[in-house]
């Protein structure tokens, strides 16, 4: 009974990681074509003020169980992610 | 113009951290389930195989634009804070 139990509940997880994957990568999307605009308009990539208004959404979002402190690390990580990329997709413009 | 654009991007890019906000959390129940299970059947909450399924699940679905390698940095901070959740979880159970 728990193994079936188990099974259940991991193939409900691997649906989870998937649409986590999809989404990260959506955000990804976003983030790449928001360093396009901002790159058009002359704004630098990095918004420290832009990042700290996100990171008090997820604290007055969140409903747990993970603790805020803990998603906001998880959160600037993606983050931190998402500048790497921009950072690489300009690389790559300035070689072509 | 650029800014009305930058405004539109910034909203999505809003509702997609609250979506993968809700995401997480999610999942992170569904690894309290089943560390439930595995402690009722006494398995050990981290299974190295099982991470490892999950990893390479990833990396056979991942589209972009982030690197495999990135995407699956990203998941093994979210499966530690989701084994770190766990813990705190039996610490509270062996408290009651």
């Amino acid at each position: 009974m728990s193994n079936e139990q188990l099974d259940a509940l991991r193939e409900q997880l691997d649906d989870v990681n998937m649409k986590l994957l999809d989404l990260i990568n959506e955000r990804a999307r976003l983030v790449q074509d928001i360093g396009q605009v901002k790159s058009k308009s002359g704004q630098k990539r990095f918004d420290p003020v832009r990042e700290r208004n996100m990171l008090d959404m997820i604290a007055e979002n969140n409903e747990g169980p993970f603790e805020t402190s803990t998603l906001q690390h998880l959160f600037k990580q993606i983050f931190q992610a998402s500048l790497e990329l921009q950072e690489d997709d300009n690389r790559k413009a300035l070689l072509v």
